[in-house]
């Protein structure tokens, strides 16, 4: 696959400069037109060692305007780092729209040096790949402009460059000799990732890097390429527009899993204190013990309004150290968080190892309320449950326990509670018209709610469909399905 | 000191219940308030092992609206905080205005557990002391309502708690038996702590926490109490226009310290060639070396528009591993960054033991164009000077270096550069009428950046004023005073 790149291209000097200042001029307006075009870009540069991809991100530093460019390097892992999945660490640096990233190693770097050192087999590397294809799919379909750039040099060429580099006294990093021995191997691994990960929405640019102003030319101009592309096409027509709408999965005629779900369940006020005690403290040792073993748990409350979703997570960090939980609430994205994708901000909010995040709504709200109410485009939700889907099996896969709730209770107790929060003046704040104004989309939600239960209810990450009209039996519920799913990931 | 608070106060269920209600609502009711007011509520819970302190935490997620209230625990740091200056991990976590954050152990916490375990000395507690009072000062200086309670138990009552749990099966942590057998030092450095860190603007308030109901009441009026003070307080009187504005510390007639740079100072192509060479290699294996030795660098770039600031950093990054530094462009801040203190957004930036920060301009603002636009209130841009100062000894004392450069030329210069910029396709983007209504402001800013000399060239963090006219002498300048201060903080 690298012999189409093996061609020996060269530019002269004199050419070079000749072409510079139009190079260089069309960068900065394909840079500023992208940022008013709301385009978050990312320029991923890999490649062999020893392609002069350093000198490349600084290049790129030196020729575009530096107010909405940043460089990341992927190498020092940090343990906060370490502690989470593989993708939290470019989540974090993520461009916003408008912004551009050079990504200097990415989520390919390690999954190749990884495999080539045999600390992936071949499935795990199959697994990844699939992994960064997600990625790259979801921020693609979020309007991102991806570049993935691929710095080859011969054997031959990369001998050549140590050789200088040595002379020059210049300072190799300790990894540059490892990589010479497994020149072949990384070849093979790298072809291999390429080829699968070369995809019509994020296609590989291969580059020949032995001349530096060859490689630099080329990157510019296929930066500048891929921008009025981009541009001309988002002009044209509007990106989300043209996708098709996914099929519903489920027939608005079914009968939906709520109805299944038995709201007679109840439990007696001394059964109640008995099993709230015991269940508390089961819970209130499970969580030190995973802080010891290093396992998280992400656990989330949806339900319908009332269905008491706050006074259920008050049991559950009565009963938890408070040094170990963080209840994350529903709030109104920042303006940082609307820059990134939808994830972005629950990404943001992953736990350490050891810790539990409740999170009080949650990343369904994309496939609720932003479906019901149209805040997202038909397009958007329907893509959401595979992301969701593959958020969440990234969570499982790091060890990450996940436990998701959907409090269910009719409309009728729902009418009551509404009256009694009226009623009682510390809960006044959490009632108004809008709440009645929900009510009348009962039905939307409830097709919502089969759907997203039909389409996310996954082996690794299964709904549990709380009955919610006897508060008590739904609290015992709660706690002793949070008590099971973490037991269970714990070593005996 | 404690006595005050060991009165063997306690109060009758009957008696709670009677009054939570009306607690109940009118916490609910002042945080609304605070919400509404802007007003960024930082409530610190300290205090002495098993007095009850993760429980009152709970208590308050309990009673306040979940929206708008964050719980941080500070005791189990990552390596990411560790090699960071003390502050920077309640940096990261401080609410933003209008939000409240619970701070469960906080900057306290560590200081009195490592001067009773004497990993701190004195002298040094002392410094951490003034830290503290510099953070307090300055967040309520920026509108903060910071709560400090101290939850007190006396030794038998504390015997009783470690007691009763026991009995209970509940999980002690670790640190128990350590904190117990040092009841009497704590006590001791405890009472020195909070003497010295009581001050007028953010009081103590002492809790005597051996019964259950009577701390949740009191630490709950005490809250209610100050919201309404501070509510008034600012209904009453804009807070900002109260204080008094400082005294410029030069007067407008003296020589500005930019009159003293010799701008003929000049380098010739073929000395420039080979020193630059000289530098930057120098530079590219200092910065490796500080990697090495987990020593990172801060250098700021401020100067007059067209002063060439961009121009030299790119000869700084083409020097430097591209892995080990980042440049960070000046940027309107984003709504999160607005919604806290003006240095939270320096602060997020700080680098990695062994990672380099290059700032094109910087926290400097604030006293320049902030300063001089009108941008800041006069008694913002004269707190920051102090401010500023305890920002960069706070990094000098972590060990980073911190470099600080303004690049100084004439005004007959900068107008010869605008017209180049003017003519070079590839440099118009960066040119605009702004930028000519700011040379009839060269005066103020003159007087502005002569007090920021006098305010801020301290011995840790002194000022590089560069001679610019020459951009050659001024990128030779730069790369070796970097080296200068690099190598100086490295072992040889």
């Amino acid at each position: 696959m690298f012999e189409i790149v093996e061609t020996g291209s060269k530019v002269r000097k004199s050419e070079y400069q000749q072409q510079l200042p139009e190079i260089r001029t069309q960068l900065l307006q394909v840079q500023a037109e992208l940022r008013a075009a709301n385009v978050p870009v990312i320029i991923i540069v890999s490649g062999v060692e020893g392609a002069g991809k350093g000198a490349l991100v600084s290049r790129l530093n030196e020729w575009m305007d530096t107010r909405g460019i940043e460089t990341h390097a992927f190498w020092n892992e940090s343990d906060e780092e370490r502690e989470r999945p593989y993708f939290w660490r470019f989540w974090r640096q993520l461009p916003p729209r408008g912004g551009m990233g050079v990504f200097f190693g990415s989520w390919y770097t390690r999954i190749i040096v990884d495999r080539v050192f045999d600390r992936l087999d071949s499935r795990q590397l199959e697994n990844r790949v699939r992994q960064v294809e997600e990625m790259e799919r979801m921020l693609s379909d979020d309007g991102a402009l991806i570049l993935k750039f691929w710095m080859h040099l011969t054997v031959a060429d990369q001998q050549k460059v140590f050789h200088k580099d040595k002379l020059d006294g210049v300072h190799a990093n300790s990894m540059r000799k490892r990589f010479a021995d497994h020149y072949d191997e990384f070849q093979r691994v790298s072809a291999q990732v390429i080829r699968q990960t070369d995809s019509g929405q994020c296609p590989w640019r291969m580059v020949e890097a032995a001349d530096r102003r060859y490689r630099e030319l080329t990157v510019a101009r296929a930066i500048i390429e891929a921008a009025r592309t981009r541009l001309n096409l988002q002009s044209a027509t509007v990106v989300q527009a043209a996708r098709a709408v996914a099929t519903p999965i489920s027939d608005a005629g079914r009968i939906s899993v709520l109805e299944r779900v038995d709201l007679t369940s109840n439990l007696d006020a001394e059964s109640y204190k008995k099993k709230l005690k015991k269940y508390q403290t089961r819970l209130h040792d499970l969580a030190w013990e995973a802080f010891h073993q290093k396992r998280s748990m992400v656990a989330l409350f949806e339900g319908w309004d009332a269905a008491g979703k706050g006074s259920a997570i008050r049991r559950v960090t009565t009963a938890v150290d408070a040094r170990l939980y963080r209840v994350i609430p529903f709030a109104a994205p920042t303006d940082e968080e609307k820059a990134h994708h939808y994830l972005w901000r629950f990404w943001r909010q992953i736990p350490r190892a050891g810790y539990i995040s409740l999170y009080d709504r949650s990343w369904y709200g994309r496939v609720l309320v932003e479906r019901v109410e149209g805040f997202a485009h038909p397009t958007a939700w329907n893509q959401a449950y595979q992301e969701i889907n593959d958020f969440e099996s990234q969570l499982q896969e790091h060890g990450i326990v996940v436990v998701k709730f959907w409090l269910h209770i009719d409309a009728d107790e729902q009418l009551r509670r509404f009256q009694e929060r009226e009623q009682t003046p510390w809960k006044q704040y959490k009632i108004t018209a809008e709440d009645y104004r929900n009510r009348e989309k009962w039905r939307d939600y409830d097709l919502a709610v089969n759907e997203m239960v039909a389409r996310t209810s996954t082996g690794v990450a299964p709904w549990t469909l709380v009955p919610g009209n006897c508060k008590k039996y739904a609290r015992v519920e709660i706690l002793k399905t949070l008590c099971k799913n973490l037991s269970a990931a714990l070593e005996p």
